[in-house]
């Protein structure tokens, strides 16, 4: 008999009234009282479990049964029963009771809490806990509802490459990719690493963005987006900060930071309203058990307009209130996660746009303004985070280009490719990018990156 | 005034009757005659072209215009004229052209045919020639349609690692990530190189399967699937290889190698019918320019029913004809592409599902069947192509897991964790890969894997 999935039960209970099933999946509590059993099942396809009754004079091997270990994979046929004054839809009125696999009374998931450490050393049986499950189906969600939103508006999807030859936007410190001897490496005759004898005749390292070869793409199509892993070899062992994480970065053409930003806004709101709407069990979970205010705040910023300031500006509302910073304030500073969240929550209690920093802060990529200080550059903060998108304008004008080049001590030979982008009809286009995990712990209000990537790698670890 | 996208004005020509817009693109041909110029205009959102018409008493610049270089991005506003005869449903008068961005006599892309391999050494322009939008389009539309179909599934999409602490599969050489001085890395006592001092406290590689993981989110969810990047160090210079290819994973939980095939099949069907209605012209384009009868032959994969056949029963069938072949056919070989090749074009004339292989050629994970000589292995194969996914039925029993371990000289250590799958309510399940870039070389006609990557990384080649 076809296995049901308890989804398609909670999904439409009275299609199934009185009917035969079967439904597979892995024990979560289970007790008996006398001649009567009660099983909690869950099998990963909704968040709720289905509630199972065993009677011993029906289930043959009861006794049995009954007797299991939390996380036991047992197949159920049974039929269905309506319970429309309990807190379930239905229970299945069981039948028979097959064991798929058994667990055992060490089985590291018993019926209590667990912290969140320690569930981290057990990636791979976390998924089956509650949070994780609520987790990870969040994650899958939203990653559908990303693509969603750009193929509806028309984008490519662009595989831009991993492997990199170049560290060509200077975002962040990169990882080696070799396969010379590691001890013996082959040398030059001056005495250096021979990266000519390595596999791809040079060295390479492992991307820190997708945008330079994203921006080739919109040069061709006009609106494209990236979504895939992105790296970063920087020893910093924060909740906020992955090695390997999932980046979305879209590319538009004959478009300006206004368009940028409106993308950005319909993108984060679309996002949010189908999680929402697709994922209501989970996300009324995170918000009893993780961050009370969490639906409510979402919902705000579905229904707000963006707020938007320059640099400048930021920079005068922080300087009124810098003694409660720990980071100086002064114009030309980086902002600071606790000057970004201030200006969030406190200043503007919504998500905020800050435009046109100082060029020295930002990537050379990056369109100069007419004042010729700053630079059309763009972050998107949000209450209980801080940045979450980091964009600009880029500089379509090759000779502004090459001058903000020489400035900053970049051979233009290494960048001849991107150079020729603005050599054969260039035009004035834009782009953002978006660090995945951050979205998905501002959504689910988990604070730990390593709480939103099934299985994280940070400084020191890579297990799995 | 909005920029109105090509597309939207093919889609519904008529609601575009002597409307006045905007659309901006990029010059792929450019002609005049007297007082009149001819523009075709892509911009990427649509594969045709628009017919621009200039006129010099109504376009200002009209001389500056008509010069432009092909390759360059322009904007013109002007009037839509239906044009029920032509082979355009429309084209667009103009009243007025600005120039975004120009191009120059020396563009690598003027108006005649170019090589592939001409064109993949200008791999960031030649997304702007008719293959590589047409390519690109269907690689972002095929990618779409993965996620549509496992999604309409129920199955969560799950991030499984890169950076690797494993060679777990065994599947192929694996690439090293290091931040280790490259020259001069730290050793041990004993002379080593000691990788407890490398970025993650060990030695680790790029992954060549988020498999192993991905069955730690099948045993919660029931059904996953993966699709990211994936890498072989292998040194192999031919079309169909690449260092950085991606791929797609699903396994799914109470179900064996039948509901396997069932899947992967539903899966090829699903991708094709969704390319082939979304990218009508693309798919027109290839069949026209090649491969002649590409349609017939996918229309012909939808409509058909798969094959099935054992191994043993293919080797009796190739060995009947083993005259024809490079390489020996005998119950135990490896098949090779000329082998598999045969059975799908010549045989069976249509895709089909090789299954039951010998247990020395296969990975340690796949499930052993009664003979106790072969294992529950499935490969698809295409014609044109040959195998296209690899998969199995995954060895859920402790015991018979171990002791094949055993017989390969693997560690059980090393694998606790997946060994934990069947320790804790361990299902039967199982699972496949589907390499993308072969799918999509499948589905356009083209035979070289450096062209269906935007960014092709391979032996002694990491541009861009």
């Amino acid at each position: 008999m076809k296995r049901t999935e308890i989804r398609q039960l909670f999904a439409a209970p009275e299609s199934f009234d009185g009917a035969e099933v079967t439904v597979c999946g892995w024990v979560r509590t289970i007790r008996d009282s006398k001649a009567i059993g009660f099983i909690e099942l869950n099998d990963g396809s909704a968040f709720k479990n289905l509630q199972i009754i065993l009677e011993t004079e029906k289930v043959s091997n009861f006794a049995e049964i009954v007797k299991l270990n939390v996380g036991s994979a047992i197949c159920v046929r049974g039929r269905v029963i309506l319970t429309p004054q309990a807190k379930q839809p239905l229970e299945v009125h069981a039948d028979e009771v097959v064991l798929e696999g058994a667990s055992t009374p060490d089985y590291p998931l018993q019926k209590k809490r667990h912290t969140l450490e320690f569930l981290r050393s057990i990636a791979h049986l976390r998924p089956r806990t509650n949070t994780f499950e609520a987790v990870f189906r969040v994650r899958s969600v939203a990653a559908y509802a990303i693509h969603r939103f750009f193929n509806e508006r028309g984008f490519v999807y662009a595989h831009t490459p991993l492997i990199t030859g170049s560290d060509c936007e200077g975002a962040g410190e990169m990882f080696r990719v070799t396969t010379l001897d590691p001890k013996n490496p082959p040398l030059t005759e001056d005495g250096a690493v021979d990266f000519a004898q390595d596999f791809f005749g040079k060295a390479t390292g492992l991307t820190v963005s997708g945008q330079l070869e994203g921006e080739c793409m919109a040069m061709a199509f006009g609106k494209i987006y990236t979504f895939g892993p992105t790296f970063r070899a920087e020893n910093s062992n924060t909740a906020r900060h992955a090695a390997e994480f999932w980046m979305i970065e879209p590319e538009i053409a004959f478009a300006d930071l206004a368009d940028n930003m409106e993308l950005a806004e319909d993108m984060i709101k679309y996002v949010l309203s189908y999680v929402l709407e697709q994922c209501p069990q989970e996300m009324a979970f995170f918000n009893s058990f993780y961050d009370k205010g969490l639906i409510e705040r979402l919902d705000g910023i579905i229904s707000s307009d963006f707020g938007h300031i320059t640099y400048t500006e930021a920079i005068e509302i922080l300087e009124k209130a810098k003694d409660q910073f720990q980071y100086p304030v002064y114009w030309g500073c980086d902002l600071q996660t606790e000057h970004e969240r201030y200006l969030t929550e406190q200043v503007m209690k919504r998500p905020v746009f800050v435009t046109d920093y100082p060029k020295e802060i930002k990537a050379f990529y990056m369109r100069l303004n007419d004042d010729r200080k700053t630079v059309a550059a763009v972050d998107l903060l949000v209450p209980g985070i801080g940045e979450i998108i980091g964009g600009s304008q880029r500089e379509e004008r090759l000779d502004v280009l090459l001058s903000r080049m020489g400035e900053l001590g970049l051979d233009p030979a290494d960048y001849s490719w991107y150079l020729d982008l603005r050599r054969y009809g260039g035009t004035k286009h834009a782009g953002y990018g978006l660090g995945f995990e951050r979205l998905i712990m501002y959504m689910t209000g988990i604070s730990n990156i390593r709480d939103v990537l099934p299985f994280p790698r940070t400084t020191g670890s890579a297990e799995y």
